[in-house]
């Protein structure tokens, strides 16, 4: 692996890497960016025992931070360029400090549908199903639960942010680089493709049903979760087992990641 | 209640509300500010069955927002001054846009150490500690969890930042105008009052020797959390029982504050 040593701002070869800041995916959306070593290993080697299904066309590193990502950087195919500038050069070219000092840009894996999806899932599996988080510290949070959880994938509605905005790989440490996702369609449609795929869904809800440590286990559950604040729409919960994490009374607000962590983890770990 | 129009940015009545994005606290620490509807409530109503131990000062309201919080002004001592103003000069007074149109300037409570606190807990209790967790929004969310799942307070070592941090008291949902803390000193000064309070303390980290749902109870435990990344001091984990949340192998990543969710409702919800 042979750098390129980048010394004008302004050169062309480093143009999808300007802006990024007030861009959270480049060029109409096939492309996206990844910041911070830890995620871009988990871009170039995969992670969870399987390959990134996302491929990095070129990488903007730090002079600094060369020497120790070397190893890494042997793992590159040899036609991805590695761009290398001095910290001063590299925040121009971004518009604001990297302090991380690591920066890729990636083409996304080509989207596959819900039902594409679960269908290759195993016969039993664990999905997280979200309507209406459009939050991306959220939305990481939930990817990053969910690998942590072992969940097998997470299907978005087409209202939901997209797992790979800066921000939400950033949060997700990386798990929405290397876990499955379906973004798209309406919650009913989600509904239906995990209905067709024999998924249990399981409604989260401060108003559910049942306590999330009484319901009884199914071979393929998804946890459906929405939006802090309005939550889940009442056609979507009708559909749906609905259950609740148990909270003190008086204060009973969970942050919507905090919640998919404490269900993935009673489903997933709690003693039965 | 008469407020009081504000037409001026420079108005000397206003200026402890000037740049406070710049300024987590006021005034030498002694003031802090609080934004938004749900906090104000919980500033001069309190919560948890509780009155807020901390005062607000004075109010700085948008005049569109004046009439939503009718009931709630009546509530506040007639000298407390409420000034209202336009969103315009609200933004030039504060620095930027507050789009929730409702701030408050209060002062903190006489702070308490962790033996004071700790001292005035019922007999059964539940106490979460951070020793360097630094980031406001970590802090924030930890709050939040332990108001939802009923804890009786938190303690910070001297490295831990103020629960008061205009952020943290956001991330909290004001959980911590509400939830007491004690905040100072070293971990193993936590530790030493734990100890004499006849405190359980269980450290939680991925290297935690019990798994946090084979933890046998205790009447009075507290949650020892550290900071993400360097997570506790190994000499802090040599005087606790340690605890770990089981995950997936592969990605065995959570966040701090996920991570105290996960806990609480273990030891305080869970099915035994």
């Amino acid at each position: 692996m042979t750098s390129i040593p980048i010394t004008d701002p302004d050169d062309a070869r480093v143009a999808p890497y300007r802006a990024v800041r007030e861009r959270d995916v480049v060029g109409r959306g096939e492309r996206f960016v990844a910041e911070g070593e830890v995620v871009l290993r988990l871009l170039i080697e995969g992670g969870r025992g399987a390959p990134s299904a996302h491929a990095p066309e070129s990488l903007l590193i730090a002079e600094n931070r060369l020497d120790a990502l070397g190893d890494l950087l042997t793992k590159l195919p040899p036609e991805i360029p590695v761009y290398a500038a001095g910290q001063v050069v590299m925040d121009a070219v971004v518009g604001f400090h990297i302090h991380r000092g690591v920066l890729a840009i990636a083409r996304r894996a080509q989207p596959e549908t819900a039902a594409e999806l679960l269908a290759r899932l195993p016969a039993k599996a664990l999905v997280v199903a979200l309507v209406g988080v459009a939050n991306h510290d959220n939305v990481g949070g939930i990817f990053r639960n969910a690998a942590a959880f072992g969940a097998d994938a997470v299907l978005l509605d087409e209202t939901s942010c997209d797992p790979l905005y800066r921000k939400a790989i950033r949060v997700s440490v990386g798990a929405s680089l290397v876990l499955p996702f379906a973004r798209g369609g309406s919650g009913h449609a989600l509904l239906d493709a995990l209905a067709a795929g024999g998924f249990r869904t399981l409604a989260l809800s401060p108003a559910g049903t049942h306590d999330i440590a009484a319901v009884p286990p199914a071979p393929r559950t998804a946890l459906l979760l929405g939006a802090e604040g309005p939550g889940l729409p009442a056609d979507l919960m009708a559909r749906t087992t609905t259950a609740r994490v148990p909270m003190a009374t008086g204060f009973d607000s969970l942050n919507v990641a905090t919640t998919s962590g404490i269900a993935l983890y009673e489903l997933t770990c709690a003693t039965p």
